[in-house]
């Protein structure tokens, strides 16, 4: 049966609205109604270029993967569900036979399914089947919408509570004030950080992310004339220490960085910035190779780890953290369309504000069914 | 009273042996008759520079820090040591008080004394005051040329054990088969992996590696022409894998890679090599800086870590795999000479090898008292 | 010269005012003068039976540990501090040198110097000789008061953040509702909990818990005629789920047990209610010996750990904690007595509640120079 | 159909030869030949009470899960066998959907299909389905009797070096040298512990231990008239430290404890004998509840753990430990029977030594087609 509307990107710079049929659902999985997604960065990238990577769309695939729904059909084996319960969806389905799966990391599992990412559609339509272990379900008081910002959140939560290990007292610094960045503060400050310092190149930003969950705020300085990156980094971590107080080592200094700019001036001057012993946590995605300044990540034995997507746990915690009250996803949502308005989402989202000039953090498409207003 | 012949550094390329007077040693010290200093890179180094990075040789100072000797006097407070003992000293000593020593990665402390590095003298001198938990008894069956090798073993126990977090069982590539590659590779082999690759651009470092401690080894290709570095290196790596039954994943995949050669394109080599979610260490001091594969580290989830000299419990480690019979050292001991010797020892060190045309692994100097065939 | 008021322990049930001389202090202490000081359990302990295990009071000792003060004269070596700075003050001096010293666990340092353990004298008194790292700067909205609270404080974050290893979005129970045991729920919701469970046989005390920082509360129920221990353990447990609906994996089960009770059946209880792959910390001392339910710890991979006193790090948090207002040391403070009535202080403390009926949960006596008032 | 010989469990000591139809495998799964079976504790015990704790025998059920073989089928997704391949096989398939086995403790996943746990059949049959990634090829130096003691290796492996966490050069005490006991010293040894000492009130099982993998062993004394369990512990571990020469911390101190005995004054010596800080690991199963000697525990801050069959990686390390020659399996395998003497080789077990009088450690059931001297 074809009653499945969908919004399928079919090549580049090429979008339409398909009916697609209403998907089938093994034993243990669940079909989902979709009814809200978040647009990503991810989505709007294979809009432009048609590739991440080595990630290329070679078929008609189906937009989105930061979304929430109503459980609408119920696989034989899933027991902790039921139709119409409400679900923030974990995007990504994993093999877990794999030695990543197996060992606590699925997120490194290479046969990962994962929603809109060649060659596997995403969420952008009205049904979408996904395993029953993959729905967390979405405490009374908690929107639709917050479930579908679980999705950035877990980003955020993977990189601060799983892969950068923060404990509670910690001085931690995010470059970028993106989403993933704003997401990266508000779980540093959840989790008892002493100071969340947000570095960004724009001055709104940081107005936003004062208000949002930084503590502190630092505008990097311009480049001096003939100054190479490195020594323009180091200056910049200079003055951050004498701008914001930050000592070296012990109390005061840094213990954990996360970039998620991808900025190659964001990761030289975070290597400098970090303590020593400190832990420097790479989520953001920029150019594929940087100069980067070994010797003193060297010498002061920093801890230099990756971050991708999420892993077993995050999802949780991201729910969690939103259903005590610790993070509030409902200011970074700024722009919200129909379902119909999908093309007009990703414009809006690729020139970075709205016709009236308002900047956009995250917009929202509501589901086929489901108005724009009702959250 | 003057009866301490050392042997000082005066400043660049100038070298002589001075009468210093016999040090004084405090109540948690004890005074060591020095045997036997191996010579390190590092030494050479402040010898022909007159510095490294920000230690500057701004006055004379004595040279050598890889050393053993037999204890002369006990401090009041030192109760596991007395005269006579055979001791291996680790010669750094720290503050104690600072954050990184109370939290057990005393490598780090801002304040260490530590033998010849500017201001401090080195161990080059018939004696040398030390504290005396810094001072490891030798059991009866080792040497005192193994008490002066512990010190870079231990080099490599803390990137190998202690940084790398090695297990048993996993697969290690080791980058650059000079003195700290191959203890590298020593330990690695002594706690259970299941290979140890080694790595170099010479031949005859690899055949030595093969037969000390490596269970394959591999010897990088040239470049071809108009080739980056970050391309090179990614085809080695996958002439790597190829040659030897590298996988990417799972069992057959690199768990930790260690570079002991701090050069650029091994450090690439080593992104590319290690499997999604494996541990890289880099403990070999090159370039400061490198153009890094920062996207590929994401991706995989790497845990890329910096590893500087050693910390609690590694020479004690070192000790007791020396003892156990699971390292065995002497092989590494190419050149011994007499302590009037020392230029002449200086001079083979930099040559890399003697008149004779036999490469240079380590060479001990032995303390003013002490016979060359005296072990 | 004597002019230094101490609180001194002279035997079983005696105590007396003496004038001491005023401590001198080495290069890397400090000498504070202390303001106020909390009573603690074992000060009561040892006042009652002169001795706890092995530790016995066999010359005259000063009281007290929980303390905060002024700094007075400062060690030539302490760069830190000046006179005037308001502290809280680390009871234990460590030895620095030993294993544990040196592996960042000071708190097992067989050799600590630990404030009215015998045989070493503790705060109660004008004057404080104490190493100046283990002197924390009090920012200027924390009072002397919270300053001393600290020390139980750090007892609760040693259990709770570093033995506990407690990670925000897990689910904690408390078993004791006494000073410690409030202080661990404290710590667990500061930390990101999703539920902080209170366990205790008093039901006012479980009203405080819950008004504090306990998220549930649970009253155990009496013993059934004939029933042991264990078998009351096991249906205690069982009520307590069903009561509470906790799981016995995954979401929603206990992931960290907390004893600060140290009774028998509190234990066994909480080995029952720990989710398979749970973590046990006991932190309450109780009967040496009970009754362990091994083959169910067993068979659930329970990770089983004590907690004694804190180490590196545990103060700095606790001060974070309060300083950011995640913590409110406040209402745990019953009871305020003046230097010269420390012994009302003390009766009043073993009655456990003061004439006027009001329970003690934890008594401050203040210096000699201060006013009760003065917080 | 009906051509699949298994030895079945009927009831309480009733067992038969029953002719079973061959198993159909999923297309996950791979039909193994099974060639190989090692009698376990658990084996008999099903066979003497019908139960082990809540696992009951409630209708026939064939006996056996420490098996390898030969690979017969091949599921149609499963990629790294082929028909041919001898295998070690892991007899426990999980879930992979619950929390533990997505957090890599898949050891603890309550709907484990276990081999020769009620309800589920084991390997003492011509036939055996299992999940094509719970087999382990064996390379071509291995037997297949190697690849059924992977079984009880992974035991120890499990408890030694994931649980336990031993690095190189600790101490390690094992109570008990029955397999469990003798495979954890063995994994200890080939893990680079400094000693092994192993415990046992059986010399002739100390005098194997000795040739086998302990560095040291020890036999306790009897019972003082009057002594409790208690007083005795205390008694034994002073006994022990003077014998052996054990301190109590740091250097020489025991950093690690496994008890394979399950006996209770095993468990309280071992927590008198481990070091401040030391770790625990309770892997032999005994009686339920035993006196614990909890404030020893609590002042010393062990870390006291479960240790419940294996878990990811375990079988991996098992097959790399003695693939490598680190550990050697065939001195532990005492008794071979072909499958028609099953019954003979229960009863064997059961008396702990055959006919001639030879103590059994490892006794092996061949498969219905295999010699018994085919290893």
């Amino acid at each position: 049966m074809s009653n499945n509307p969908s919004f399928v990107l079919q090549g580049i710079e090429n979008v339409s609205f398909e009916e697609r049929p209403i998907p089938t659902i093994k034993d243990d999985e669940v079909l989902v109604e979709v009814k809200k997604t978040g647009i990503c960065g991810s989505d709007v990238h294979y809009l432009v270029h048609g590739r991440i990577g080595d990630f290329i769309v070679e078929k008609p695939m189906v937009l989105g993967h930061e979304s929430a729904g109503v459980v609408s059909k119920v696989g034989a084996k899933v027991k902790h569900l039921k139709a119409g319960d409400r679900v923030a969806m974990e995007p990504g389905a994993t093999c877990r036979v794999c030695d990543a799966c197996k060992h606590g990391r699925y997120e490194l599992c290479p046969d990962i399914v994962f929603a809109a990412t060649p060659p596997y559609d995403g969420t952008l339509a009205r049904y979408y089947p996904i395993p029953g272990d993959l729905c967390y379900k979405l405490p009374d008081h908690l929107t639709l919408e917050d479930g579908a910002m679980m999705e950035p959140l877990s980003v955020g939560v993977h990189s601060v509570a799983n892969i950068g290990g923060l404990r509670a007292g910690q001085n931690v610094v995010v470059f970028g004030a993106g989403p993933v960045g704003l997401l990266c503060m508000a779980v540093a400050k959840a989790l008892g950080a002493a100071r969340v310092i947000a570095v960004d190149i724009v001055q709104s930003r940081l107005d936003f992310a004062k208000n949002y969950a930084a503590s502190d705020v630092y505008l990097p300085p311009s480049f001096n004339k003939g100054e190479t990156k490195i020594q323009y980094s180091e200056r910049n971590a200079k003055t951050m220490r004498e701008q914001l107080g930050i000592t070296e080592r012990g109390l005061g200094s840094i213990d954990l960085v996360i970039d998620a700019s991808g900025a190659e001036v964001s990761i030289q001057t975070g290597v400098f910035i970090a303590k020593h012993g400190g832990t420097f946590v790479q989520v953001g995605m920029g150019a594929p190779e940087i100069t980067f300044p070994i010797t003193t990540m060297l010498v002061k034995e920093i801890d230099f780890k990756g971050s991708f997507r999420y892993g077993p746990g995050d999802y949780a915690l991201s729910v969690s953290l939103v259903s005590q009250g610790r993070i509030d996803l409902k200011p970074l949502i700024t722009h919200r369309f129909s379902f119909d308005q999908a093309v007009e989402a990703f414009a809006t989202n690729r020139a970075g504000k709205s016709a009236d000039g308002k900047g956009v953090i995250k917009a929202i498409i509501s589901g086929p069914d489901v108005s724009v207003d009702d959250l």
